[in-house]
This record gives C-alpha cells, structure tokens and sequence, in this order.
C-alpha cells in the first residue's frame, strides 16, 4: 500500500488546534463563523447584471443563506474567456447589499484587486488558484476582513494549513478554509471532492472548515448529495453556485443550482444538522 | 479547467439503471440489499482467531450490524506479511455464522478461492485490487452468491461499471458496488475517500452502493465522519472495520474501530438515515 | 512540497541490488537480457491472423528486434470487446516462432491461460492490471520460463518490486520489469510515463528494466521520442506496438507504428545506444 | 481504460504552431534559443553569498552552461522558511553577470518583483506555483524580456500553452516553456516528469521547451539519466539546480548536482546531441 503521513504538526503555528485564541469566533456582520453556526455561502460564480445579482440575491436569502457570493474577477483559463465584469460590477454588489442586507464574498486575485475589494467586499476570497500566491496571501493578511481560503486543487492538508498560516503571520485570522475539490486521474467530475479534509483539519486547526460541492464536481445533480455530506462530516458551512437562469450564466452554469434545486437542498441541509445536534 | 467527461451511458449494459429487473433485490439470508435498507457489514480485517472472530462478531450485531466481514486471504504487498490463516480460518466463520446468525462475507483473490468460499459465505467479496482481473470477475458472476464488488484504487466510474457488467454478463446481477477511495497526490490519508461516486453511480446503475471509510482513510478518528457523509449523500450501506482489540491486529489495526467507538457510529448513522427519510 | 520518501529498501529482498546472483542474466533462447544488451520486444496488441503475425514479424526482425510480441488473452475493460483469439490462436505464434526464429512473449491473465502458455512461449507477460493478481505472480514463481512484469498502472515503486520479490520467492528470479505509464491527472496521454523509475529501479534491483512507450502514450507520434528519452535513461530495452496496418488493428491501432516507423525508431535507438557507450 | 483527449488545438492561439512569426528566434544576450541550439541554465536555488554565486557561475560556465540561475525570492511553502536575500540579492547577481558574462535567470512572484528584476534580468522566470496567476501572466506579457514559465505542477498542457498565451496576448512571445514533474500518486519521487510533455507541446506550439529534473525529481542521482532522457526526446534545453556545497545548501540542497556531477552530465548531454543531429 502507498505511504501516508500523519505526522505534520500544528503545535507551533498560530493556528494550530492547540494556539486557538480565547473566544475565537469570526464575525460578519454579525453573523458568527466558527462557533455552532452552520453558514451558507451562496450566490453565481460572476456578476453579470443588476437583475441577476438582486433576484438571486434575495431568492437564497429567503431560502437561508447567510452571505452572498459573486466574482467581479474570474480567474479564467483562456484570456479570451469573460473575465468577470471587474471594477464595473462593484456598485452592484453594493448594491445587493444594501437591498438585502446579506454579507458580500468576492474573490481577488492581486494585491490591486485586493485594495479595490477589501474596502467594501464582508469577506475576501482567495481562490484555488491563488492558494500558493504567497505575497497575495501576506497583504491578505495585512488587511482587516476576513479571508476564505480555497485549498488549492493539487494541496495538501499540509500545504493549506501552511498558507493560512501565511495569513495568520500577518496579524489576521479571521480565515475560513475551504475544501473545493483536489485533481485527481477520476475523469467523470471536473475536481475530487475530498471531504477527509474536514475531520483532518478539524484535528489541526481551531479556524472553519466549509465546503464547495459546485466546484469540486462541476454538475448540477451532485451537488445536493454531497452538501449534504459535508454537512455530516462535520462542516462548518457550505458554498454553494445559484443562478437565477443556470443555462443561461456567463460562467459555470453547468454546475449552478436554481433558486428551486435550492431551496431543496437548504432544507434537507437543515434536518442533517439537526439530527447530529440531537443528544438522543 | 481540466476536461471532465459524463458522455459514459449505460443504457446498453445489463446493470444499467434503465435496465432494472423488476422487482430486483439482493436477499441476503433474509437481509435485503438495494432496497430501502441501509446495510452495515463490521468485522476485522483478518480473521486472526476464535475469540477474536466472536467476540467481534457480537458486539457489532448487538450494536446493529448486519453482516459480518473477515478475511481469510489477503492481499498483502509483501510476500512476507501476514496473508490470512486461509482455508484453516474456514471453519471459524462457519462457527461465527452458527452462533452469531450473521451472514459472512468474505474475499476471494483467485478462481480456486472462490470455489473455496462460495460454498459457505453468504457473499463474495472481490477487492480493489481485483478488480481488474477479468477472468475472477467471470466466474463470480457464474456462481450464485451475491458479490461485493470493491472499486479498484484507480478505477473510474466505467470501470467499475464494467466490471460489474463482466459479472452480470454471466448470469449474476446480484452484485453490490463498494466506494473504498482512490489513489491520489493527497498524502495524509491511506486514499482519497470520493463520495461524489455514490450519487453517479446511483444516476447510471441500480445496482446497490456502499462506501468503505476504513481502506479510504487509513485512520480510525476519520471513519466516524465519513461514515456519517456516505450515508448523507445515499449510499446503502457501509462497510467497516472492528477489532476487539485494534492495537494487537495483525492487519490494519490503525483503522479499525473499537466496539465503543462502532457503537456510537452506529447510533448517529440511525440519527441521519431517520432524518433524511423524514419527510418534514 | 509534497512529501516523498526514498526510505525503501531492498536489502532483504532475494531482488534486491545487494543479492544479484553471481553471473546473473536472462538468457531467451541465446539473447541474453539485463547484461550490456539492449533488447527491444515488438509486435501487434493482439493476435489477428497469420497474415498479420508473419508479416508483422518479420518486418520488426528486419529492423532489429529481438523477440516478437502479440496478445492472445486481451484484458479488455469492457467484456463486449475483442478479447483475443485465445487458444486458437497458440498454433499461430507457435508458426511465427517456427519461421522467424523470434523468441515470443505473451500474457497470461489466470493460472489456467499461465498454464497454456508457458509451454510454448519464451516470456510470459504479466500486465499491469494484474500487478496485485498475486496468486497469479506465485503460479509464475513456480514455473521456469522469464517473465515480464509490468508495472500496475497506479503502482508505486516499492509495489512494483514487492510484486517481483512475490515471483522470486518461490524459485524464478528470470524477472524483467516494465515501466508502462502510470494514472495521472495529466489527460493528453493515455497515461504518464514515469521515466524516473528507470534510474529508480536500477538502484534498487539488479532485474532488467525495460520501457513501453505504447500503452503510455497511446499515440503513434510520441512513441520514438519516448523510445529515445527510455534508452538515454538506461533502459535495458523496450517494448513497442507494431502492426502491419494500424488504422485496421483490432485493438490500440492508435498507438501502433507501421513498420516504417519502427525501422526509422530502431535506426535512432542505435544511435543512442552507441553515444551512451563511447566512452570518450 | 481512462478516457485521454488529443482534440486542444492551437491553431486560433497567438503561440500555435501554426502561427510562428517567420524567423522566431529568442536572443539572450546573442544566445539563440529555439532555434537549433541546446541550452543549459545552471546555478543553485538560491542566491545566498557572494561566494556560492560566483564560484557556482564560474564552474557551470566552464562546463558549458550559457544562462546562470539563482532565486531572489523563493516561493516556500512554509512563512518561517528561508524566502531568498530578496532584494539585498540583486547587487550579487549584477556581479556575477559583470564578472562571467553569463545572462541571468531569475524568479518574481509578483508584479512588485517583476519591475524589480525585469530591469536586470536577462530572463523572468515564473515558478510552477504562479502559473495560474493571471495578473503576473499579464504583466510579464506587457514587458520585454524573456520570459521561462514553468508548467504548473498539476497542469494540463492545454491549460500550459493557454498561460502562455495570456503572456503572448499583451505583446509579448519569447516565452520559453518548462516541463518540471507534475504531482502524482507516486511517492518516490518529489514529482513525476512528464516527458512526453515535450513531444506534445513540440506539436502545438513553436516555443522552445526545456526540461528542469532537478525539481520534478527532488534527487541528485536521478538528475542525470532524466536529464540525458530530456534532451534525447527533443527538448531545447535543460535547468539543473548546481551548488558548490550541496550539503550546505539553505534551499534544495538534496537535488542539487556538485560542480563536478555537473561536469559529467555536460559531457553526455554533448553525446546524445551530437549522436541525434548525425544524419546517418
């Protein structure tokens, strides 16, 4: 059989298991990250328009999400794909902010891109791709709100915790982990959706462990069955791709859930929790 | 992004799910498999001896168990490790099956074996590492015995398909596929545990699913957790580890569960199964 | 960085560098492996037709090669595709051997195929996907003619030479080894030839290590490149599809040269060959 | 089998085969790249001392290398790693041009440290872990020196030649390509060079590519046979991690070749050039 290794150490990193801070708890707007709450993440990959962001907006709020994603910046593969509406998007984020109330996550991936977000954004993504952009990570940390951290989709437990740790070297952290899928010879989803990672990491680190069925497995029907696993494993909260027209989304609509898929999903999420809570 | 591919249909195999035998169930000695039925095969890796083999025996079928697994031959890397006691262990599960009224499930890694178990097992299991090997498959499917069909460390979904339909193809549809992990970079656990599996496999087959935490991950504190995920995201039913006493195993002792530590499993397993099927 | 260990050792293994039998060689019918020769197998995926065999053999005979390989038992991954000709066709390899001279390799999947072909042929091939068949590798421990084991397509190295240590236990240390691609993300190739196991190998063992670029790559183009990179490496030889009509072979056509093709490889290989000996 | 593709094309790409600009030809301080000549890059990881700089530059110069490296920042995986002199380093560097003549290599992890040594430097090296950093891609593509991308280490071709092309978008294409090791399942090795990567990208684009054993492989003795491997499959070039202490190396020390490894690997690599170019 291959090899593994348990042995990495958390014992003297700033946010290993053992160095949690007093009362740690990250808060969004009130909204507390890391204690009992299970959060969910939800909203399209890119902002694209004014009606799309307010209409998705308010369905998974009604639905129970408690934050609001959406990609001014997409990381894209070909320079030729849409790369996100960039500095033009920002006023309607703002916006569905002020019109709904819900915490905004976006992701940037510069030091530039992180200046402009950080000023408005509740929560400041650094994507998969980004995980190993080590001065990206430093002025990261050198700002103020809190980070969700993508683990990059050829990381290991080691390599994520370490980058947080950049992160939490800088003064900062408030960080949220995310397990998004690692690359694997399996060709029939787009990622592996790993969920060992979270009792892993619940083992080494005080900070919260959510998780990304939509990236990690790149099709719609996926992803209510393994939501519902992170849920069980001991996830602190999901993200999860809705649309208000998944056909017709500029980016990973494939893998986005409609405002009905999503409603759904929210409400077997909360009898798994549920079940566990229960002493009996 | 890496290329992913759901083109794989199985509308022209006998194990595909639009090609469903009516009224298909796998009866294990009364037991039924694919049904609504969420199963739970617990044993030691390796029949070791009769204590071992009964004490076991009855602690998980007092805990809810309903099958019981050990070993007679094993695999083993080296030809110098502990290869089973073989056709010796033969009359101790036959004594377990007596006192304990479980059904047994045990492996077969070649066609001689086969012949050697199929007679009193009450299912055959074919494991990972066989999974490739045709001429086994064969004659499983030629015998009658159910087959626990493990999927290779590096199999993709069509083949493990395959395999299964290399069995259905002689007569034998009463096969159980079995999730066990994949072979990937991640280097903190035995394999990758890929949940993502069950739901596919349930979309393409309607042959039964069940995820194996004990191989994927190697360690025992993982077992709970991704127990709890496979049985959220729809799997039937389990496959795992126990041993009267996990620190003196002589095979994969590190991963198996205490009769303590399978108890509590057991009951939060019941906690989800229920909330799930709660139609509230 | 990922973790990676070069702690294996082989010192207590009959395979091991330290315990190469004095005047070791593989002596098949007068050519003699693993000593300063470099031997190259080639010939068709698959036995098709007499045609095809004499015509394919005694083209690579003209180039250069030095033992003629062709399937008669296919593991093929669906039980609906050509799976050979089987015992019928044993008379024609034994025609080809008769009026070419060529020493003949093919493989066995099961005891029962070992037996049959071990009468007649040279080499017996055990492919990758029964790397971990250890009854199979026992059974080829037991009988006497050389044999090709191919490393599984997810095999580490310490794998590989477990499985060979498995053979040499019970008698026969005629072992040649055969890197032939491993499972990777990586989705332009069929599979990823790890080069590195050649060195690797030749540290760890004294047995010969030859290189199949055709089921690594499965495509025609990439084959002399990576005929070349094997040689330079220090490969002991290598393994190549040949077919007298690839567009109309009945399996892996693909990846098959045309007969000009592999005199062109087999004029550069030489050229290799000679740079790695001068010794100014 | 697994499922591969060969359908990426290039023809519509800026760095397609298709589309080389008549007479593409990459000048280094009047060292040809791309064009018939062979090129080596030596030095150690990490610029540490005067000394090791120009002692190193001086002895692979002699053995024949025509471009120095050497690290000002080092992408470590841990924050409380030894991260280069930075800019402290550059002063060094400009020494050690001044005093061999050797053009420079040198890595920037962000646009910071793109203005910084894009002044100097001969060639900008950007590390496998930035190869999906966009905004660095652009900024590269918008200055004028040359620029050595490294193949991300678990990236597809396809997703290699397209950051490329992100560089070739914004102007500019002396790009050289580099195949380093992709992460895989195998644990002998710190990666696994994918040779065949340099066949395949010599298929679809006309940018030089190079082979670097030194960080695919993570151990001195395999360095050169993969090495003579790189250059026998058709590379332009090879990027070997040299240090005139290994032992005492701050980074990488354990695959770095000493002065006289170096030596010896020069003199072969001469011979597998010189035996391929020879027309008979």
């Amino acid at each position: 059989m291959r090899k593994y290794s348990t042995k990495f150490k958390t014992k003297n990193l700033l946010i290993g298991l053992d160095n949690k801070p007093k009362n740690f708890v990250i808060d969004i707007n009130g909204i507390k990250i890391a204690g009992k709450n299970f959060i969910v993440i939800a909203g399209p990959c890119a902002a694209e328009s004014k009606n799309q962001l307010l209409s998705t907006a308010r369905a998974v709020k009604k639905s129970g999400a408690n934050v609001f994603r959406a990609g001014l910046f997409k990381p894209r593969t070909s320079p030729y794909n849409f790369g996100g509406l960039g500095e033009k998007g920002l006023e309607l984020l703002k916006l569905v902010k002020e019109q709904t109330g819900l915490p905004i996550i976006t992701e940037a991936m510069s030091l530039e891109q992180l200046n402009l977000v950080s000023d408005f954004a509740d929560i400041i993504q650094i994507g998969s791709r980004n995980m190993y952009n080590y001065p990206l990570l430093i002025a990261a940390g050198k700002q103020k709100k809190p980070v969700l951290l993508k683990r990059g989709f050829s990381a290991t437990i080691e390599e994520l915790l370490l980058a947080a740790e950049y992160i939490a070297s800088q003064g900062n952290k408030k960080i949220i982990l995310c397990e998004r899928g690692i690359r694997t010879f399996a060709d029939y989803t787009r990622n592996t959706l790993d969920l060992s990672a979270v009792p892993i990491l619940k083992k080494l680190t005080y900070l919260p462990v959510i998780v990304d069925p939509s990236h990690a497995t790149g099709q719609r029907e996926l992803i209510e069955p393994l939501s519902l696993a992170g849920a069980a494993c001991g996830a602190d909260g999901l993200m999860v791709e809705v649309h208000n027209c998944p056909e017709k989304a500029l980016s990973d609509g494939q893998q986005s859930l409609s405002f009905k898929e999503f409603k759904r999903l929210m409400k077997k999420i909360k009898k798994i929790i549920k079940a566990l809570k229960n002493p009996k």
